[in-house]
């Protein structure tokens, strides 16, 4: 495990790592997540390091001089690895697209997973909880069926039976409980916090963030180092969005590039809550709003991660955009067509930023641009079922029309 | 492309490849299936083969040497090289699980598709077809969306809406014909090969199996040329389970292996078409029974490839087996407990055959084994929706719970 402190985000105060410290209590669950701060001077000076050996297929855990676990299993070599697709799209050629569909649960989650299993092992833990209706849950489910730990994860009740289905069957013990969203996430918070159960929370516990920013690191081994102008990506509470910035930080940080893309944050015009407040300046103030998109995976309306994307964002001179459920699924159609790829919505929105920024001229065909693609399409197949076509033919109409 | 010529499975008369030949016209398009028989003797002598460098997470295409394709596609590299893991499972330690969910459209097919396209792009033609409902289409949908060429996928009217949203959002030209998918099939197969479309029909064109083949081969180099004793597999038209052997076999023709594992066929209890076939021994007569099963990609009552299934199946001294689809759910869930793995039914079959043939005794913990996954289980999620616990609770029955 690398040496490693932790840093309030707002406060700057420094902790020594412990179990079950998450977040800065001076300054609260929201306002206090922690960044995790490795020795960047000594890292860049070991031989792996300077010697550059990475491996475009290999996993995430080929990044361990900067990641926070010892723990090893069998599985990690799965995680991470994902594909760096190349394509021509409205009119710039090459956009990077980094497609997280293909990890073990079908999602960009697997990643903090990954790490949250590790660190639970690395503390003795012997039960790590969630609450999520989605992509965190099932791949916390997934990935945990590889150890002895007990997975429970707090759900709504009114999550669809599929859902449900999917964690049950990776044996998680699934708790459905009445209430919405934020309330299900408070309450089980609260109780897992006292449990002393690992938490699997990414805006909470940030040593998720350093699974994902691993995502980062492989953009810039599978480009060849050449650093894109822009990165888009979707964002809800604002954790991979920050830790994009993150990875392409320290790997600048440690002498490996020379520079950190534009990140823009796309999100759904009908739930923007970052946006929100990155738009009113600093000094960011959290806020709660209500609102609704189909892109079920950035439907936040609490966001836990603002401060840090916030904060990160301004770093790198980057925005947040966003995007109308109309422009959502079109982006999920063209993406489509154009690539094969198939996104959930939430995935799909890089896309439609992307068409939205070439279109205002913001982004042009001089620029080089990378999309990052969090989960599969098969995760929310009911999303695009009203796109389609319903005509259907008898097989001598069929004959007739291509004769 | 590799030279190579077509032999017929039955009569065993010899054809030079040529576009629109797909079977042989003296015994029809079932018993007349075409086999790829490539020069082994002097691919045996080549230096690639002789250092035997391969790469495990490479792509299928690192098999080059052994496929009938000359044009290759940039996204040609994310197809194949899909995990190869290890479980501790049903008493047998190091159950080999060949998880084919992480290709890009999430199943074995891919491997298959890839092949359709690059020899549609070989010999020249702009337009690939496809009768499907399922994972062949989607795969087909998916990998020609980066290609200008038109793909046709023609579907029973009667499918789910989802399945169709999805082929029509890779660019596919979607056909709903009403009638049976028999009916369909036979419709569209005239069409197209009147058309002179390039068909992507694995079980009629034998280019397919020789995609499909790369699964074998991946299973050897990932477990460092140790070859299993056994080798489960679903099987419905009867094309990967050929595959599986036709790549076992090669690998030994060429001198890199000197063993060919048994292959065992799980079929469903419902509809054991080749089964039947199989059982009833020499010559192997073809007949189509009526029966069904929940687990979609092996519904097959009329297997198209059941001579090659049937004979590649005997030189292994392999057999097939059913279960029923209490069984088939039932793995379903325990493979997801056991290994975290998400599969679709089909998918799942080989777990439940294990469970069934170590029960039995006919595999023991001596055995080795590997299992064949075919399709995520996110391809049809609605087939576990009645498994699950539907308790909930309350917020303050949930505290009093873990009072």
């Amino acid at each position: 495990m690398r040496k490693h402190i932790l840093r309030c985000i707002t406060c700057k105060k420094e902790f020594d790592p412990k179990p079950g410290l998450y977040y800065c209590e001076d300054c609260g669950k929201i306002l206090g997540t922690l960044e995790v701060i490795y020795d960047y001077d000594s890292i860049k000076e070991e031989s792996a390091v300077k010697e550059k050996k990475f491996d475009k297929k290999a996993s995430m855990y080929q990044f361990d001089f900067l990641l926070p676990t010892e723990s090893k299993l069998k599985f990690d070599e799965y995680v991470g690895g994902t594909p760096l697709f190349k394509f021509d799209l409205l009119g710039i050629k090459d956009v990077l697209v980094k497609y997280d569909g293909s990890n073990p649960s079908s999602s960009y989650k697997d990643r903090a997973s990954s790490i949250a299993i590790n660190r639970a092992l690395d503390e003795g833990n012997d039960t790590l909880f969630c609450a999520s209706t989605g992509n965190a849950a099932s791949s916390l489910a997934t990935l945990n069926a590889h150890t002895k730990m007990k997975t429970y994860i707090f759900v709504p009740s009114t999550i669809p039976d599929g859902k449900r289905a999917q964690l049950e069957i990776s044996g998680a013990e699934v708790m459905a409980v009445e209430g919405t969203y934020d309330e299900v996430y408070d309450a089980s918070l609260e109780l897992g916090l006292k449990k002393g159960w690992y938490c699997r929370h990414a805006a909470i516990n940030p040593y998720l963030l350093e699974g994902k920013k691993t995502g980062a690191f492989e953009i810039i081994i599978q480009n060849d180092f050449v650093i894109p102008d822009y990165v888009l990506v979707g964002v809800g509470d604002g954790t991979v969005i920050s830790s994009l910035y993150k990875g392409f930080w320290e790997f600048k940080e440690i002498g490996l590039t020379d520079k950190i893309p534009r990140i823009i944050g796309v999100q759904a015009e009908g739930i923007p809550a970052i946006k929100k407040v990155f738009d009113k300046g600093k000094p960011y103030k959290p806020q709660t709003i209500k609102g609704n998109t189909i892109a079920d995976s950035i439907s936040v309306g609490k966001p836990r991660d603002v401060i840090k994307a916030c904060t990160y964002i301004e770093a790198c001179n980057g925005y947040f955009i966003t995007l109308s459920d109309e422009e959502i699924l079109d982006a999920i159609i063209e993406l489509g067509k154009e690539t094969g790829l198939f996104a959930e919505p939430a995935g799909a929105v890089p896309y439609g930023g992307l068409k939205k920024l070439t279109y205002e001229e913001n982004i042009t065909e001089s620029d080089t641009v990378c999309l990052v693609i969090t989960g599969n399409g098969l995760k929310d197949v009911n999303a695009v079922e009203g796109l389609i076509n319903t005509e259907s033919l008898t097989i001598k109409e069929l004959e007739k029309r291509f004769e």
